[in-house]
């Protein structure tokens, strides 16, 4: 079998039709029919080798849902034809302190989807079962296909930090933003989205902001002072973090989604005296993942989507890399 | 009835026999006759007023063991004749939402032992009885005296952050980092010191640790990364957090206690990518000083303490000032 793909052939590269024979179908794989791939910032800086482990040719895509069209020996759990989806992490060894916990993202040997392998940018995709999440039936493929990763990003933190009764601040309102808003509200939370862009005041509410912030405005930010209990940073570029310390409440903690480039710092008191925390976080276990889809049926919220045809994925990437989507580009075949 | 103390008139100034008239006995107050009042390195940054909030005469003394005087009118659970802690904080308004969660720390009217009021060098304080804690029979007076500020201090993050079977790191093996091994220990967990001073050693692993690190090894340095569950720093002065936050494994915390006069810098992405977290305590509410109390006298543990006369209060605070304390001055009357 061979697997039609798109795949950049060198660094920052457009994406060119590129097939490739998958390795041999193992005891826990299996291969999924993709339907639908999401376009997550990450596969633009996996194409741009911005962290320096990318392998060409490379094919991202890591947002994937599709139906299960062939599986391995040992596995037991998924059906031929059976809906599911594919995230970040593709494998993990399964045997370690970490894998045996359920924490397997914190497994040494934790295998990415695009890492050192094809993603779903793509015809099919072969991965280990272990790591395709049913999708629930309420959810539709272009709205599950961004919470495999986006979704679970923001998720966990929210998951990890907040109480129902929590105030909730969202820094940044893009495609993971957009997303933690609609959770922090379906979890119960009094949310606050905190945007540079005036005019996305109405749509944050939308998505089930109670407050705007306008962050670039120092007399609201200066207004949103010991505010927060939660703060989700979900942007990418470095803020200064002392200021934002200070929107938190006493025993606030500012969790760290967004890739910033640089260093966070602030005062060593500024922490002590509010007894605050500063937590990062990264994707989500297995466990968390069909939480979050079981979560997100329920209450009928996901990504909002932009899907176009696998063919224009080109385009669709432009679109992420400029900022352009709104919130989360969806390819489809 | 006037109480005797002694009290530094000016900032950095020795102290001197002071006498002052207490306020009404109010009708939650009580008079606490000190027998022991320990020496924490927060007395001598009041008396230098680094934090900018002393006021002169300023009597220091804020981990009081002592026995109950006189009561005021409300006062119900504390009787005459009964052995009493008081520590950094003396009052709190009750009646926020922070104070009837029990989380009186964080109460934005809190108030200090030693800030704005007179402390425990001193013959009698007078104080809220609210936040006079009764000492447990097994624990002595001398070994109690510290745990009020500085074992607090430890014991909450403590608390907070391990599992009996975490393995925890302690920066700065002094007055705070001793008390934070001798818990570690009794709470289960592996506990490795890292100490600036090799002669520490023997005396680290007489208070429980397991292992020993010359933090100043950058090859013993290399050698514990990724090893720490939960590290808790009791340093005053500013280190290499980037190092340190390779010392954590994945998940981990670093738990910041000592008042480093610098920023805590550490790049974003190391904070994603293992998940961690930094996070600042200060002391611990009432409920946790009475937990605390009652597990240092159930392991029979507590500060290593000198204990020398009241009279003595200059040249005992001149030995803490040098760092010449092993681990804990506490004047007696």
């Amino acid at each position: 079998m061979s697997i039609k793909a798109y795949a950049a052939h060198g660094c920052g590269q457009a994406l060119e039709p590129f097939a490739y024979e998958p390795p041999p179908l193992g005891p826990h794989d299996v291969d999924i029919a993709v339907t639908h791939c999401g376009i997550c910032h990450s596969d633009v800086h996996m194409i741009d080798n911005d962290w320096k482990m990318s392998r060409y040719p490379l094919v991202p895509g890591h947002e994937v849902v599709g139906t299960v069209a062939a599986t391995g020996s040992a596995v037991t759990h998924l059906k031929k034809g059976q809906r599911v989806g594919l995230g970040w992490q593709s494998g993990s060894c399964m045997e370690c302190e970490w894998c045996i916990r359920g924490d397997e993202t914190c497994c040494p040997k934790e295998e990415g989807t695009i890492v050192g392998r094809h993603g779903g940018f793509a015809g099919a995709v072969r991965a280990d079962g272990r790591f395709a999440i049913p999708i629930p039936e309420g959810l539709s493929s272009e709205t599950a296909a961004p919470l495999l990763c986006g979704g679970v990003t923001v998720y966990t933190p929210l998951k990890t930090n907040v109480q129902p009764a929590s105030r909730v601040g969202v820094i940044g309102i893009g495609g993971l933003g957009h997303m933690a808003i609609r959770f922090a509200h379906a979890m119960g939370c009094e949310v606050t989205a905190f945007s540079t862009s005036p005019d996305k005041r109405a749509e944050a509410k939308t998505h089930g902001a109670d407050n705007f912030v306008v962050s670039t405005d120092a007399e609201q930010l200066r207004r949103a002072a010991a505010s927060m209990d939660v703060l989700i940073s979900a942007v990418t570029v470095d803020l200064d973090w002392e200021a934002w310390l200070k929107v938190l409440r006493p025993r606030g903690t500012l969790a760290l989604v967004g890739a910033s480039p640089g260093n966070v710092s602030v005062p060593v008191n500024a922490l002590i005296v509010g007894k605050k925390s500063i937590q990062g976080s990264a994707i989500g276990n297995r466990s968390t993942i069909r939480e979050m889809l079981e979560f997100a049926a329920r209450h009928g919220i996901g990504a909002q989507t932009e899907v176009v045809p696998m063919s224009e994925v080109n385009a669709a990437i432009n679109k992420v890399r400029t900022n352009r989507a709104r919130y989360r580009m969806v390819l489809k075949n």
